[in-house]
């Protein structure tokens, strides 16, 4: 896969006419460029540059301890080993191949094109001081915001799969889940189906699964906590599963009924239905060439137009190696956004879809699903929930 | 811990008179800080703001939605949450704090005070661009280094625990090597008795056990191959694991004897006495106010004198959370290593001391052990390895 999405990279370079993208790392497991998952595939110690260019180069230079590794890797055909300093073999390079413009791993943005630290940047500031190549040092993220969102056929069926596992683990769920369980042991039911899945979680432990039960549950991306499940409660769950370094990452809701409740109150079904047919409009209106902004419009307005609260958050966010995975968002134009409202929708990303109505005294009905752009629309990767699952008391 | 590390940061900062310290971050698992394992404890999804100061406050100014994961952690007490965006609660809560000087996550030298992105140091300065704090910005550096390396008690422990937990795995590892296993078998050894100590690698899993035999092996940090251990070779391994979120970084020597051998070759066994004489000689000589350099020279021209290669690396880098734990290295004056050679030792920091002889057709002679600095000298966290182990071919 890493070998595909450097070809990808070279075409992209080719696309955006930028000479070359250089990865400036050390010590990456401590401090990690999320584009090294992507082109690199192994962390090192030293200093190291990593090179792709536009013409098909592919050159790392190394501290020689890190040559081995990366040969064994084999993606990087030339590999420059240093012993005492980068600088000498560093210079050389770049004047070999006299790039006109240098992209590097800086985003105000995008977190994934944002993995040079800022002392990194000043070491390499520092390295380019008496050369043109200082000033033709360009951001990175146009690179890595369309080699991270044009999905490949491989990466589409891993994240499928993904999807398809979390799928199944949530129908799993209702052999386990009773009322009365606590928002942990709901999580403890399932890690075990997951673990017994041999697959790992998408995100930290501590807040997958999350599972949120009940009116005035702790907001998303907390943990569970002991708070029981009880009858008149709205539960939702938030889980993703990584297969084979690809994320899903999906939202499931469940009515416990009261005794002599055989469906879950109007007020309850409204806001499933709402939160349903939000993420549905949303799926219609989504296509190349729309800005994110006007998809999380469609989804927004019709909760707000059933008299429930704006969600306090972006309808979906990009998926892939990562559950958030940068670039393109479907979100407000709220200042801790950026420029992320604007951009336009691209065939080939994959998206997640999760509006959320809050019920007073009830809980919060919230689905998740996930969708990949297609030339005309999009395709469902998730297999949406329709139904509020029930559970009885 | 965290606690215990927060109350020591303020310590510092009043030492260092800094008045606040700053971590800035953002979906912090994909791009994660240093600083987080040590004073926060949890990631976020939101631009956040997390302030110590010297006069002992912690606040974090954090995305709602993050909020409730922070407030169960309880390391900040005053947690001020944000749904649009960050820029009017964090200049509110600066100019209440109205710090002379404010530290944040970068340094050329140091990678574990190197957090904070370049993206993100511009979205910093963006924010405080009409405000009295974009100039009072400072490097955290030396905040970072004296907390890592200042080892609370309980820190010495789990490091201390890690390279027992270490040091008997390579005992239990003399019941299973044997003459004709690959460099990946015995790998896999050691990782099964890793498992069945629950524990977990101290670094990447691609060379976490490394294990190197015979004459020119792959370089350090290189992963094992399918070369097998034959008679006549000198065989290494580098293993590390972690307990309790500590680290141990140990390395061990063997010898594969030859048919009616009794005894490893004269230059075998000169080179073995060499490195773990270099090792207690710079064992005898560091003690708080040496510069680096001169304990790593200390070893290096032992081994020198003796007619060995200078091993391309640093004697021995600081311990603790990560393996190379940063800041303070015994190393020598080579271009790559920056202001580093120039620091001085201090009382409470973890050194590896891991010098390494060459022995032309027969491989290398390396061990690695773990010392704390002490106020007059410096006391062992491993059991050195004095004698060379043997195997019966």
């Amino acid at each position: 896969m890493i070998r595909a999405k450097i070809e990808q990279a070279i075409e992209v370079l080719k696309e955006l006419n930028i000479d070359a993208w250089l990865t400036f790392i050390r010590e990456s497991s401590a401090a990690h460029d999320p584009c090294i998952d992507v082109t690199i595939g192994g962390n090192v110690t030293w200093q190291s540059a990593f090179i792709i260019t536009q013409s098909g180069e592919r050159l790392a230079i190394v501290g020689s301890l890190d040559q081995a590794a990366h040969e064994t890797l084999g993606h990087f055909p030339e590999i420059i080993p240093y012993v005492k300093g980068i600088k000498q073999p560093f210079l050389d390079t770049l004047q070999r191949l006299d790039p006109a413009s240098i992209a590097i791993n800086y985003s105000v943005n995008d977190v994934m094109a944002d993995g040079l630290t800022h002392g990194q940047f000043l070491v390499l500031q520092d390295l380019l001081a008496d050369t043109p190549y200082r000033d033709r040092l360009v951001s990175s993220d146009e690179i890595v915001a369309k080699l991270r969102s044009r999905k490949l056929e491989p990466e589409l069926q891993r994240i499928t799969k993904a999807c398809e596992e979390t799928v199944d683990l949530f129908a799993q769920m209702n052999d386990h889940i009773k009322t009365g369980m606590t928002e942990k042991q709901i999580a403890a039911v399932m890690v075990e189906i997951m673990e017994k899945k041999g697959l790992e979680r998408a995100w930290d432990a501590d807040h997958c699964p999350a599972v949120f039960t009940g009116p005035e549950s702790a907001g998303a991306h907390a943990g569970p906590t002991d708070r029981k499940m009880e009858p008149g409660h709205l539960m939702n769950v938030d889980f993703g599963m990584r297969f084979e370094g690809y994320c899903s990452d999906l939202q499931r809701t469940w009515y416990c009924l009261k005794p002599g409740e055989t469906a879950p109150p109007a007020i309850v079904q409204k806001a499933f239905d709402g939160v349903r047919d939000a993420i549905r409009k949303a799926g219609e209106f989504i296509k190349p060439g729309v800005r994110g902004m006007d998809v999380d419009a469609v989804a927004r307005n019709h909760l707000t137009s059933l008299g429930f609260d704006e969600y306090p958050h972006a309808l979906g966010h990009q998926i892939g190696r990562e559950a958030h995975d940068g670039a393109g968002l479907l979100c407000p134009e709220w200042e801790r956004y950026g420029d992320r409202p604007y951009l336009k929708v691209e065939a080939g990303q994959c998206y997640t879809l999760e509006p959320r109505a809050i019920v007073p005294e009830y809980g919060v009905a919230t689905m998740e699903e996930i969708i990949v752009v297609t030339p005309d629309g999009c395709r469902y990767l998730s297999e949406p929930q329709t139904e509020i699952m029930l559970i009885k008391s």
